[in-house]
């Protein structure tokens, strides 16, 4: 079934559907433990959803295959993620806020360190704070211009990653990336892919050298490397698909990212996950769906650190009570992918899934876990069918034919 | 998710994959035994195998689809089973190593009898021996010429099927085959299918007419059937599309052939199932990937033999810690269709399947058969999503998007 069907069957009512979404939460079994971290973890809260709730295993794209935060939070949301595969630089403006114009060739850049010599030494330039990566993007910015009179914009994003755009007619992104992914080589150029490209790519050229001026009389943040390019592409919202009013609440920047090029509303800034369900608590009444996005459980994960994932869990479960009081009409516990700490890295492993509502079948899965999710009631599904069952169960899709 | 997704995402490393693939393995339970062939084999080894893996199911076409040996195996490695269907004719080229060049049009052909007035009398010349298989095609090949120019290849394949190839310009194998399918008729005519196959259709008018010619001294051995055409097709190979170094181990010549058309190189032959694991152990450094074909369980699954297919799968079963020995880093243990012996024929029933590696997610399953695969971790999904999740537990596959 295309995941699109959905779009024209929808209707509007005053149901609430909240998405709790614990980034990489899947896991594999660790010698030693009980089995994954979602298995060890003690979880009342969310078992007792699991007894009311139909089951199962989402893959994020396909069987085998690892997704990157992008095409994860795209399949979530009912978004085919292989047609909708936007690069890095789209998902980080988008998590600033940049105003981006359909003119825009957007680029993910790295603040870097070269030597005298042109070598870089740090690809991160020793991870530099926020504040010098400000100072240097409005150095940048006050100093460069084209020749070809192409806009150019530098926007800090966190510690050494910054936002560079060009705006301008005929920009391409088929590019190779500067960055040589190792220290003790020089840049790469940005060579263009295709021929068409070719403009674009001396644009670049052009930049780079004046960057490397302006910078020159700069002891660590004195290079720029470029990592991914994406011209701005338009995406119709949740809004327009689903006629649903929804609200990120989310505090890292490629989330909220990936919510506002979906339309939806962001949440203030929150700092703590007890603060995320106070948002959605605070904002419950405005709103019909909310995307809830838990990231420790990824960064453990990316840690390699079982026992931390596992303790980022039971504290997601001791919230869950705040949600569950709340009494939305639909409510999905899940994960964007896996992120199994054995491995450290996100990973292809179908992700466990619950869904709870008045309206749903609930299978003889007892416990939220990978284990017991095999055998619910959704069996093992691409994720992109998650939205379409989310708005079934709460009354928002109309019959499909006569 | 399109199969061919993976192609962008491979890299190559050292790890090595092991395919046992014990051909038409699936079967249905028959009164009075324990359950399926597979589930009434004593299996110890696989059944140990099955507790460290994750297993399933798998669809080699579709649900419902009972597939021919070509379509089966192009799944199992990773190719969409029907864009890539290929006639019988390029299957056996490839098994007797026919040098097939882009102007061939490939054709099965049965080596036959008929009667004084032109009626076939045996479908396969009374199964004549590969030797008199030989002289007759080394007979036809001596003596016809067309008169186009067209060039004209005789192969004997084994009994009474050979492999009459036809190379020149403009060769269309929209033909209709010249077999009565039952004696006491005359064969067909090669019809045209469309238009543009009429010169080809000439061609093998002429054709078979100078084979009866050449043949009417023969007693039992004079006529041929034209059971299938195909134009010669290319295929990306294992090694292009997924940098594996691959080897097959396999008795059988069309096995070989599926193999050798996907760029597996073919190891010594081999005539007992402990010969193909020895094959395998002595060659396992020399690979990436390996494809154990194993045909007695189809056979006996085809002679309607319950009690020898299990025996094949005991005897199977016996040999798995000679593999498992070797610490191959992804174990695949499955069939490439179903041939239950209460059919005596390939059927449409999904296959059982498991996975072992050290990145698996080994699920609830205790025992290698189909009504405990259907409780695994793979659930029941299409067999060409296998070699990507093989792949995957290969560490072989980059992350998707960013």
């Amino acid at each position: 079934m295309h995941p699109n069907l959905i779009d024209s069957l929808v209707i509007q009512n005053k149901t609430k559907i909240v998405f709790l979404v614990m980034d990489g939460l899947g896991g594999i079994p660790v010698p030693g433990k009980l089995g994954t971290e979602l298995e060890t973890a003690q979880t009342p809260h969310l078992d007792e959803i699991a007894r009311q709730s139909v089951c199962g295993l989402l893959d994020p794209v396909g069987p085998g295959i690892t997704p990157g935060s992008g095409p994860a939070h795209f399949a979530l949301f009912g978004y085919d993620p292989i047609k909708n595969n936007v690069g890095r630089g789209i998902l980080e403006a988008a998590g600033i806020d940049f105003p981006m114009t359909e003119r825009d060739l957007l680029i993910r850049i790295n603040v870097a360190t070269i030597d005298k010599s042109g070598i870089v030494t740090d690809r991160r330039a020793g991870r530099i704070d926020n504040e010098t990566n400000k100072r240097i993007c409005e150095k940048l910015q006050k100093n460069i211009r084209l020749e070809s009179g192409v806009e150019v914009f530098f926007k800090p994003v966190r510690e050494h990653r910054a936002l560079l755009v060009l705006r301008g007619d005929h920009l391409h992104e088929e590019i190779e990336e500067t960055d040589p992914q190792q220290t003790g080589l020089t840049p790469l150029p940005p060579t263009a892919i295709i021929p068409e490209a070719r403009a674009t790519s001396d644009l670049l050229v052009e930049l780079i050298r004046k960057t490397k001026d302006i910078l020159s009389d700069e002891k660590k943040a004195n290079m720029i490397l470029l990592r991914g390019y994406a011209r701005h592409r338009r995406f119709p919202g949740l809004k327009e698909r689903f006629k649903l009013n929804a609200l990120a609440i989310a505090g890292y920047p490629m989330y909220k990212g990936i919510a506002r090029l979906l339309g939806m509303e962001i949440a203030e800034q929150t700092e703590t996950i007890k603060d995320e369900i106070s948002a959605l608590q605070k904002n419950f009444l405005k709103y019909d769906f909310f995307f809830v996005h838990i990231k420790p459980t990824d960064s453990r994960g990316e840690d390699g650190d079982f026992d931390a994932k596992v303790k980022v869990i039971e504290d997601v479960d001791a919230l869950v009570p705040m949600i569950t009081n709340l009494g939305p009409d639909v409510l999905v516990v899940t994960g964007d992918h896996s992120t199994p700490s054995a491995l450290a890295s996100h990973s292809w492993h179908p992700v466990p899934v619950m869904l709870s509502s008045k309206t749903c079948r609930p299978d003889r899965v007892e416990r939220f876990g990978e284990r017991d999710c095999i055998s619910g009631g959704l069996g093992r599904m691409p994720m992109v069918y998650l939205m379409g069952l989310a708005l079934a169960h709460a009354r928002r899709l109309e019959k499909f034919g006569a």
